[in-house]
């Protein structure tokens, strides 16, 4: 046993950030009234154990294989993934008009934490794709939705983004796929992409690709990029799917981790030009991609989530087994769990692994609400924080998923180096997650930019306020509590009036800051509240709020030092980086 | 180009740690001498670079192969091999009595550093291969030196230090392997060894090992564990080593890094009991090991800032040319090096490595004033103080390289991730040092318990002081560095009289504030001593201990907290354990 869905803290977070009240039948998340969380969690995770996590090894032992522009997934993944299909997981968040079942975001992510705990590499495929489902629901044409949506939504296919060309990552402005209109009012692609996660594969039938591309007459940088849908096969005269089209996969990379999901070079047109149509309109095609990026950079922070909670749960079995040592007090050898030293790193992982996940449900709760509340206000209101939490909930997570790993490899000791034990593969699969769907400086600096000096301030002084009210009310740790929140607001203070560039030299630690502000108050919160109500699980939470409170969120005011007082230190250092 | 030693750097460090006029004629560093530091560390750079490092990236594909209990290195290793040994570099450190050139432990860590930079996989044969030179110079009898110690300081023979068995790693005291004794006064050994690295390989004819065993009539635990020598080849009637002794390996481990090191399995006595000689005395096998365990661990220190080093060079060269977006001001597509959150990156990982440089240097030269200086106080108390920095330096540094190598890869952005471009193998690589030599928890423990509360005091007061007149004469940083340094006297000051498990509890973040105080101090230390030399790199050594006060040893206050306030959270959390 590697890893098991532990069901009682995602429906505890999950109910956390939800809100008291909101599952019930006249809430926000009626329906998921009268259990329906639960069972469907417990169904997530009945597939997770049982079909994918078997899977995730071989899946890192053979990998995604490549011939002749051919794909090949590792052996069991074509089984599973028509397990998939069929058991209807891919329809879940999808809207109701194409066959989705419209379920809201905050379940969507506790499933997606379970699926990518078992086997990130299998699950990043239909993580994507629901990022394609999202941004054609909201900018394709019927006439494409008809056609493409259903199929994607039901994973009879699966859908892909094309963003990144070797010249262009995250500067997506300086992209150069080139798009030509043709004379039946649909278009023709030209270039090369890279970095195409599912860019080929033998999971589906059909690939449909959702490709950024310029068109000749379009404006510089990223006013002038286009969205466009271009099918592995097009449709021929019977209504069927079978001329291929100008596009193929030239080869996969090899990479640190997630071998079992092959990432493609992509090209396309060099036959003749790859038949494409429009999504959304010309050179709006960032704005399309924007409107799926929350919800995936949501998706990538609930991997990292994922992978540290298989990662701690690793490392707790580990260190209860293995014994070394006598612990202080102890008459014989004690299992390694007893000595203070590994207390401390698996409290450090099972703490920030739990901060991260009430981070990222409150921000699905965040993306819930801005659709589903009937109060404009509350709507809005809550869109703004969905806004200002997404790059916290991905860095974050993803930084612990980082940190979790290898504290992992670091409690197995010489056996965490041994690729057999797979710890190992869990530090590698995870050490993307920092830099996928935006990097982590990325996040930090659209938080610091665009939600932190961008707006009017409100939504970050509403996140402020609540952490203080936590805090001021905290039976535990207040002090260190306290110290923590004004550190984030005297950091948040300075950050609104810096010039930029000593703004942006704080980004980093000011992102960190800011989560382990959230994270403490979140962890107290819930503590408080699995009190009130008896939670089994009170305990548990208690300490480790306690913990991360005293000694994880205790780094704040450095932090907060750092972002202050440290960023002329990097502005003004021009020989060491070699200028 | 993925490395070049920074020789300047190196040397700057070594004269620091030496201290004024060490290097003169008249000094405890007399053969360092004109130019001597400087023209070995020339010599070994020169051979790391042109034939160390090209073989680096074919360790890593390749790895090193088993097959029917013999090993083979990776292509071109051997050859390699060869040019080590006619160079004579295995022979610099060791004593001059069998071939060994006698040199201090601070140019030996020069080396060091340069050699695992370029190949570390290669490196940590005779980085091993020393501490066994050590126990045998320093325990062995004539007739084994004779034997065997002449031909392993040369190189024409490796040797291997067995300790760790499946059920004993950290714990020695578990061990099992049987020892008995045969009636020639020779011993036979029978026992599983694991994780022996170069246990076997076609590097050499014959392979030395060092193995720890216990007699059927020792005493329990750790006080009953002998040392024996046991020869892959005995010596025959002709004075040959031509009759196989009844040790061999079983298997290699797949392992997440260094894959040309073969790591083995090594099985003795399953034909009748392995030849063996005892080293040392009967039952003092422990202490004979701890002989060369500071050396050793200072190595393991040295190997981490090997890697970081390279890591922050290639990341410094990646972000200088890769082109994204517009750092503040620029008005065309920038370095990414000009943007603030690469710069900050890029500052901490170079900041990190030269206090870790620092550090390592700062140990090596109190190891050698042990054995150097003619005034037996002042020797006394450089032992006491390479024992005090031991555990610092080899936990800091591996910590570092696993922090700065995971940097090089964010750096890269979606680059990194790709094996192709060789951060990841960095990465993978360091992941073993904190791990082997005693993990890094097992140095803090070691810290604190025997270093911090076990002694008088006097060393580690002794170590404030030095940091207190650093930072109290500094022209920058100045509060931060006292804020820094009083951190860590009031952490200390705790543990000292704190009740064990507390203590315990609070080993790690101990271990990291000291590395910061002492890091932060040298470093400002070597900034002044770089302007008044009026040292062309002045300017650079002066942002790096800026950056370093300002924003790194800025979370010194944090730890303090979390050593004092935080342990309690530890030791008081059982539900979370699952107790």
């Amino acid at each position: 046993m590697t890893y098991r869905a532990p069901l009682d803290d995602i429906v505890f977070a999950l109910r956390l950030a939800a809100g008291e009240g909101a599952m019930e039948a006249d809430g926000v998340y009626r329906d998921l009234a009268d259990g329906v969380a639960e069972q469907t969690l417990a169904e997530a995770a009945r597939f997770a154990e049982q079909v994918l996590l078997p899977l995730d090894t071989i899946g890192d032992r053979v990998g995604a294989t490549y011939a002749n522009g051919a794909v090949t997934t590792p052996p069991g993944w074509r089984e599973a993934y028509a397990q998939w299909k069929e058991g209807g997981w891919n329809a879940i968040a999808a809207g109701e008009d194409y066959g989705g079942l419209d379920l809201p975001a905050l379940l969507n992510a506790g499933c997606t934490e379970i699926w990518n705990a078992a086997n990130m590499a299998f699950a990043v495929c239909p993580l994507l794709g629901h990022g394609a489902i999202e941004a054609m629901e909201a900018h394709a044409s019927d006439a494409l939705k008809e056609a493409y949506l259903r199929r994607i939504v039901s994973g009879e296919w699966t859908a892909t983004m094309n963003l990144t060309e070797p010249g262009a990552g995250s500067d997506l402005g300086l992209m150069r796929t080139r798009a030509e209109r043709a004379d039946d009012g649909s278009y023709r692609l030209f270039g090369q992409k890279i970095f195409i996660t599912y860019g080929e594969h033998d999971l589906a039938p059909n690939i449909v690709h959702l490709v950024l591309a310029r068109l000749p007459d379009a404006p510089e940088g990223t006013r002038g990029i286009s969205l466009f849908l271009a099918p592995k096969f097009l449709p021929d005269e019977a209504g069927g799917f079978t001329r291929r089209n100008d596009v193929r996969c030239a080869g996969i990379e090899h990479k640190l981790g997630i071998h079992g999901s092959p990432t493609c070079t992509m090209i396309y047109g060099d036959q003749g030009g790859a038949v494409a149509y429009l999504v959304g309109e010309e050179n709006k095609g960032l704005a399309c991609m924007f409107t799926m990026m929350n919800n995936a950079r949501l998706s990538v922070g609930l991997q990292g989530v994922a992978l540290a909670e298989r990662a701690t749960q690793m490392a707790i079995g580990y260190a209860r087994e293995r014994k070394q040592g006598r612990a202080p007090g102890a008459k014989e050898t004690s299992a390694i769990i007893k000595h203070p030293d590994v207390a401390r790193m698996l409290l450090t992982m099972a703490s920030s692994t739990a901060a991260a996940r009430a981070i990222c449900y409150e921000t699905a709760a965040a993306i819930d609400r801005a659709h589903r509340d009937s109060d404009p206000a509350r709507a809005a209101a809550a869109n703004e924080r969905a806004s200002l939490l997404t790059p916290v909930a991905k860095s974050f997570s993803t930084d612990v998923a980082n940190e979790t790993t290898s504290l992992a490899i670091q409690v197995f000791g010489g056996m965490g180096y041994i690729e057999e034990t797979g710890v190992a593969q869990l530090m590698r699969d995870a050490r993307i997650c920092a830099i996928y769907e935006g990097t982590n400086g990325i996040q930090a600096i659209d938080l610091v930019t665009r939600k932190i000096r961008g707006g009017d301030g409100a939504a970050l002084a509403r996140e402020i306020d609540d952490m203080r009210a936590i805090a001021g009310e905290a039976d535990v740790s207040r002090e260190a509590l306290h110290e923590c929140v004004e550190a984030l607001a005297q950091a948040s203070a300075f950050l609104t009036k810096a010039e930029l560039a000593g703004a942006l030299a704080g980004a980093t630690p000011y992102l960190r800051l800011f989560a382990l502000a959230r994270g403490a108050t979140l962890l107290v919160k819930g503590a408080t509240r699995a009190q009130r109500e008896a939670n089994p699980n009170a305990a548990r939470y208690a300490e480790l709020a306690r913990f991360f409170a005293e000694n994880i969120a205790i780094a704040a005011p450095g932090f907060a030092k750092s972002v202050i007082d440290g960023g002329a230190s990097v502005n003004e250092s021009h020989a060491a980086l070699g200028e």
